[in-house]
């Protein structure tokens, strides 16, 4: 193919970071169960912030979209390019550049592995608290394009609040440099908002200062179970109160992934019995190991004495701490023990007096259109987010009316569609159901001011 | 003065919510130190979201600005209206909708003082955490629009940081709903983010849903005198390490500071010789009282047998608590007791590292100019923000030139110019200090964007 598009991109960045045709390798767009999209014209993979914005100027000036990929973990197939766009791929922009314990700051290339960020913060005694299963893949800039939440949401909040500055590239190349370390920060719009959480379609983030904090010594998990929702709810303010913020993570698991789990994944220890209704995982953070220990043992003892929970265990070491967080942490893996194509991915946000009624619904309904349906039921609930793993006959149109069945379910409760996933492609469809007709009006708006020609992740989202 | 104008926005809005010539009272249009600007041309009172709905119609139709006013306590001139503004007072709006603690969210007009929320909220044994002296004049509404800083933002983080959902009227009228109480809502572009400490420039809020916690049943303070500044920056280190999430409050105080309070204020009680040069207060708040206040006496202990504090002290009730909270609230009376016109309020994020060099170079080099100058400093050191009162010979060149210096020192140690006040009038000259102009630009595209009639606050933060 003669491409003389190529030609001038190939001008504009430095021609080594330019793959085309059989260059291309299959993990730039193929699907996490391993199917493919269209290839891409090319992949571009920059060094520097200079070479984003050459890239995206000479994309903006002649009207050719450009995904931008990261870890390739997201799981709304957003990062998965449409035929004909160019992938910008930050993988080679993955240094941590500074980690500053005293201004509680650490910079780092968009393409830096979140993993790779919290072992480097860690070396100084301090900890990035961003944490999901998918560390080990996930970039940082995935991560604020997604506004990534994951386990310690409870405590430390979403990406969103562990960022202190960004560096951005717009559409047409000009780099809005916002890379500051403050806390506070009052000067007028605070333009970086707009790029966490948008699914880069307002602006390609290069390089972020996160929000780093002194690492607590210790860590110490509880795994409980209980006979029912309403007790899960009860332990949740109990915990919120004896733990204060010490409380870190608060994780219910439904029984059947708890037991799914323990049946179909490796290398899981099981702690408790698969035989209860509900399990909840508890982890209080510390520099007092004694403490800790202390206030989850009051806390089981207090629910243990109040026939709040049929039993529970505590971690002794980091190794049994590590262990009992490997029941949750293995969501993905349970996931691919099935048929792909035959499960459908909620991440809702739910109130937390709603959520046993909503399940009980979805659970419900679905089972009329499919018999076969079984639902797999996790998430954080101290933050109201729960993860379903709709399984399904396998049959495309089944699947729409299941999915379309699930969302709809999930409005009439009042919950939102995304929690923490994000909307890509798979739930466009879907975001009227959390999201106004003039909501969406204004982010179409805010799209053609900042991307007029529409070349960032096109189609993300909603579309033109 | 016949105003069809006028005349067209009575039938817009409610009749009586519109006052004009000598039915507009003063405070509509007189600064903090009882200064007036022109009269605005009428004064709109909006009792709903429709109201602001039609009278931004109306005003956007025929391009007309608005000036919207809170509780009148900001402190950068950006709610005084222009010649012929029409003012926006939501004082009207100002009711607490909804305290939803199984949510953990409460729901309130925008012209709502802020105390009014706190005190509700407290009725149900939860707290909203957003603290300032402003308390009881000033409005949530407000607040949202500066993402108000304060007491606690060590512990809660800014304003923006407690906000769940906002409905938003845009300059042409349209009602953005986004009411929601999720913690995590992942649906597209996170609009409400732009309406968040962009003075009013970019919308108009109506409504907002704001994250309540449960209160903690104690909070105990602790006052320590210091001999210098690096141990400050030690004792902060430690109460962070000791304290944990207990500390929920970290201010300083500079000798003048506090020597001038005792001076000064009526009703203030003094807990400590005025002869230190440095004063500490620390907050640790949590459910048992025991444990807060053992650890706070261990800060001490530690503390003094380490020589880091000269004389300390420690509330012993909820009275001692407040007497000593007082010395550090009462820092606008203790500006009000200088003329008005002879003083500079700086509001600066500066890295603590270079917090003391930074008021030693201010000093110096205000002294160069004007050798009667002083400084009045204190702030939230736990932040990286401090506030400095810059007192000078009262005349309007060196007032100009005292300014520009400070924000040039400013500028020289990597600081922010406003780390909570906001940008308004006062500082738009100073604003490329503390953005680039590519940033300021960008800004300028989303007001385009979303105000094209510039009606909202326009000259605010910048000009078009």
């Amino acid at each position: 193919m003669t491409d003389n598009f190529i030609d001038r991109l190939c001008e504009a960045v430095r021609k080594g970071s330019v793959l085309t045709g059989k260059d291309i390798d299959s993990r730039y767009y193929h699907d996490l169960a391993g199917r493919p999209v269209a290839q891409p014209r090319a992949v571009v993979r920059p060094r520097t912030t200079e070479d984003v914005s050459a890239l995206l100027r000479c994309c903006h000036r002649e009207k050719v979209p450009v995904t931008t990929q990261g870890g390739m973990t997201g799981l709304v197939r957003g990062a998965l390019p449409n035929p004909d766009e160019i992938v910008l791929s930050m993988e080679l922009m993955n240094a941590v550049e500074e980690v500053d314990t005293s201004s509680g700051a650490a910079v780092a290339q968009a393409g830096t592995p979140l993993q790779k960020i919290q072992e480097r913060v860690e070396q100084e005694g301090y900890m990035f608290p961003l944490d999901l299963g998918a560390r080990g893949s996930c970039t940082i800039g995935g991560n604020i394009s997604t506004n990534a939440g994951g386990n310690r949401v409870v405590r430390y909040g979403m990406t969103r609040d562990l960022i202190l500055g960004l560096e951005v590239v717009t559409a047409d190349g000009m780099v809005l440099q916002g890379l500051r370390k403050y806390i506070k920060n009052n000067t007028g719009i605070d333009l970086k908002q707009l790029f966490i959480g948008s699914e880069g379609i307002l602006g390609v983030v290069t390089r972020a200062a996160l929000r780093i904090l002194p690492a607590p010594k210790e860590r110490q998990v509880a795994l409980c179970a209980l006979p029912s929702f309403a007790l899960v709810i009860s332990i949740l303010g109990m915990a919120r109160k004896l733990l204060g913020a010490e409380l870190t993570a608060f994780e219910v698991m439904w029984n059947e992934y708890y037991r799914l789990v323990l049946e179909r994944v490796n290398g899981v220890v099981r702690p408790l019995s698969v035989d209860y209704p509900f399990y909840v995982l508890i982890e209080a953070s510390g520099d007092d190991a004694d403490r800790i220990h202390a206030d989850l043992d009051k806390l089981l003892d207090t629910a243990m004495r109040a026939n709040m929970i049929l039993d529970a265990t505590l971690s002794t070491s980091n190794a049994s701490a590590e262990a009992i967080w490997r029941i949750r942490d293995c969501s993905l893996e349970l996931a691919r023990t099935f048929p792909y194509a035959a499960r459908i991915a909620l991440d809702v946000s739910i109130a937390i007096d709603r959520m046993d009624q909503y399940v009980k619904t979805i659970v419900a309904r679905t089972k009329e259109i499919d018999p076969g349906a079984f639902t797999i039921v996790f998430g954080h609930a101290g933050d109201g987010n729960l993860h379903i793993e709709l399984h399904h006959e396998h049959t495309p149109d089944r699947r729409h009316e299941l999915e379309r069945l699930a969302y709809q379910i999930t409005g009439e409760f009042g919950g939102s569609i995304s929690a923490e996933h994000g909307i890509g492609i798979v739930k466009r469809p879907y975001l009227k159901i959390s999201r106004t007709s003039e909501e969406i009006e204004a982010m179409r708006t805010l799209k053609r001011a900042l991307d007029p020609n529409n070349i960032l992740n096109p189609g993300r989202i909603f579309t033109m």
